[in-house]
């Protein structure tokens, strides 16, 4: 965790104490925000500074009077532009809906922040329609990895990742379908979490896969994470660190440890020495069917499919106006029959009961967030190919997660740029929580 | 329940008791079986009369010993033609798997019947692959409504239920895609319980659509059922006698009611009348969205799409083989998209929601089992157009439980032929068999 940043619950002792306000935070992430676009910066597509400011002093005076909704309460957060806010245009990153009618009520995640007190200061810069992980847009800017200016922040959740780490939100709400929390987590920095996809209601979020699609945030800490999704899943679950020793971690090489970078080999494999040393167990283990994954989604998979049944009209009338990296991705989901969806689904439910097999005494499992560190802007920008090429990379770990129907956390090594996602399958989003925050204390940083 | 046959608890009794033995129940239902054939029935498609007498004899031998593995034991009871029996080709009703591999293991269900000490005579006649409502087969015959022999059975699982009206079978192991196990059972006079899907394993049992497939028993009372589900789905349910008075029995009349025969009419409104009489609260309720489904599924639905990615190949090599009535209906899913069927499961979803709030009060939910009364075999082979015709409407109503992913019990009337169906959501199992059998305690024959 990045030791200049605060966690949300340091944020809320420092509200507690009286040593700050909800409306001094407010303006310092505003004041942060205002200095980042002065710089060209593209984190934020839209600020609501001052309903941000109505709102965190109406929580100073509810504070004051006693009441305190809850962990996140006055703490400015950001939000992704694909999710309704009542009165607000939800983009996702793109023009094709400049058009398109104010949201009449909020997305239960966003409702939901709210009714923990959380302060919205505004709606995150993201891949169009939340369809890549490198986290480009030709509408508003490409954002940056804080380390360096010249390489990607990583996406889709590309904004609301500088966000954080930038100090312009103390967390971030996001989507992750393929990696879209993890990438930019570990791209930036930070922790993400994306849970399983059940726990958090999809309703008002403008759905890129329905299969695959789930809501997290991201953060500066598990505990911010853990904290942050107890409010948006509307359940709080035990995550407190897990005692570390004796921990069966498993670690796979099939697929995901191909043509890692030398930076991410060595990061990966020293956090695993780190983790070992605390008292940890490693344990390899084999899962070559994930091989079978690029073949399986071979015709575009179930993001293709369910992406095209939604934008097929948009894309009729608004298509120009598309990203055509976004566009043609999209585009292969129309060529889909019935039986390669269906394929595909059941593909998925074999592969879910194998690695259900192969981990069933793994209290977790680890893998490097993403194989390869931010790339620079200018090649993935470069050509096409290029783009693609990298883009399946980048996607390539963490959609394993997605398609298992899993959960994962990526946490910050250290190494910028560079993450590990301590994995979970179905519904064991408190273990995962619990190993990470473990993890993060005794291994990382 | 017909006053005739026994239920598996009086034969449990008679067993116990030492009035009869396995071997003299499983002679009976041979002898049946064999007068059966004599006589041109074709309710079962293959015998294992030798295997069958030596597991009987056994049976008796370990009970007399003092083993007595559970409520089906040294119970005689057919197997639909889908389900794998080690050793056995499942043909499912066609001439297309005549070259097939026999199976190398029991399918989940019949691996749960014989360890419930349950005796295997043989398998049933179908709808060939399971896919039509009226239980005609040109490749191994028709099998009759035992009250009229000029009228169909009623399938898919048509034997099934023949071999339990006529005592060849102390209950039957069927399925239900769209009424598989209702409507014969209504046709035939039986109790049909078409569990919540995944209660009970597919595997081993030839799919027809994995969405929508379920495993339940034909048998003689609501009691018969809940043993027979016991043992297959592994999780004994509360199956008593719900407490009739003040029961909220919810009826619609949309859809289900259209185009009712008259004397189908007048059996569920009397039907209604005694459960009124008996203290139940009937409550008509709207449930227009239902007007929807024929639009929902015209391109085929899930199982058009479903059953063509199984049987694709299959009718490359073999479609000669196939019943054309059956391939055509196949081969509806070859023509549909991706999008096609995202947009039914999409429905299926929103229909699911619609009918969770309206039903929010319901003890159940009751509907005529099928709109008709058996139909004439001549008039159903008469042409395609009446097969057709016929066959969507005697689906229409038990379908819909299916698309709901809920669970259902059909209960004979009384009249020659017509059934009721108690209705219950996913995973309303055990209240659905308490007021099953309250009804068929106070309402019903």
């Amino acid at each position: 965790m990045s030791a200049s940043l605060k966690t949300l619950h340091e944020l809320a002792a420092a509200l507690a104490a009286g040593t700050t306000t909800s409306v001094r935070l407010v303006e310092d992430a505003l004041a942060r925000i205002e200095q980042h676009r002065a710089g060209g910066g593209v984190a934020y597509r839209e600020i609501d500074a001052e309903s941000a400011l109505l709102a965190a002093h109406a929580s100073d005076q509810a504070r004051k009077a006693g009441y305190v909704p809850g962990a996140l309460a006055g703490l400015p957060v950001s939000v992704k532009d694909l999710f309704d806010v009542q009165g607000q245009v939800s983009k996702a990153g793109s023009i094709a809906l400049n058009n398109a009618a104010p949201a009449s009520q909020d997305a239960v995640a966003v409702a939901r922040l709210r009714q923990a007190g959380a302060i919205l200061l505004g709606r995150t810069n993201m891949s169009e329609f939340a369809f890549s992980g490198l986290g480009l847009n030709p509408h508003y800017g490409t954002p940056r990895a804080p380390h360096d200016e010249a390489r990607v922040a990583g996406g889709s959740s590309s904004g609301a990742a500088v966000s954080v780490a930038l100090g312009m939100a103390a967390a971030a709400l996001g989507t992750d379908t393929g990696g879209s929390i993890r990438i930019p987590s570990a791209f930036c920095g930070l922790t993400g979490f994306k849970p399983t996809a059940h726990r958090v209601p999809l309703a008002g979020a403008l759905p890129l896969s329905s299969s695959l699609d789930s809501i997290g945030p991201l953060a500066v800490s598990v505990a911010c994470c853990a904290a942050f999704d107890a409010a948006i899943s509307g359940q709080t679950l035990d995550a407190r660190p897990a005692d570390i020793r004796g921990l069966r971690l498993y670690v796979t090489r099939d697929l995901v440890c191909d043509g890692m970078d030398e930076e991410v080999a060595q990061a990966f494999e020293a956090s695993l020495q780190k983790l070992s040393k605390a008292g940890a167990t490693i344990v390899p283990f084999s899962l070559r069917e994930l091989r079978e994954l690029p073949r399986i989604n071979a015709s575009g998979g179930l993001t293709a499919a369910e992406a095209w049944t939604w934008h097929r009209k948009l894309l009729q009338a608004q298509g120009t106006c598309y990203d055509h990296r976004v566009a043609q991705r999209i585009r292969r989901g129309a060529e889909q029959s019935a039986t390669d969806y269906i394929e595909v689904l059941a593909a998925r439910r074999r592969l879910q009961a194998v690695a259900a097999e192969r981990l069933r005494d793994a209290d977790a499992w680890l893998m490097p967030t993403v194989a390869i560190k931010p790339p620079l802007v200018a090649f993935v920008e470069r050509d096409d190919e290029a783009f693609f090429e990298t883009n399946s990379l980048v996607l390539r770990n963490p959609s394993v997660v997605n398609f298992l129907d899993g959960c994962a956390v990526s946490l910050p090594t250290g190494e910028p740029g560079i993450g590990v996602s301590v994995c979970g399958l179905r519904d064991q989003d408190a273990r995962v929580l619990q190993i990470s925050a473990s993890a993060q204390l005794h291994a990382f940083v």
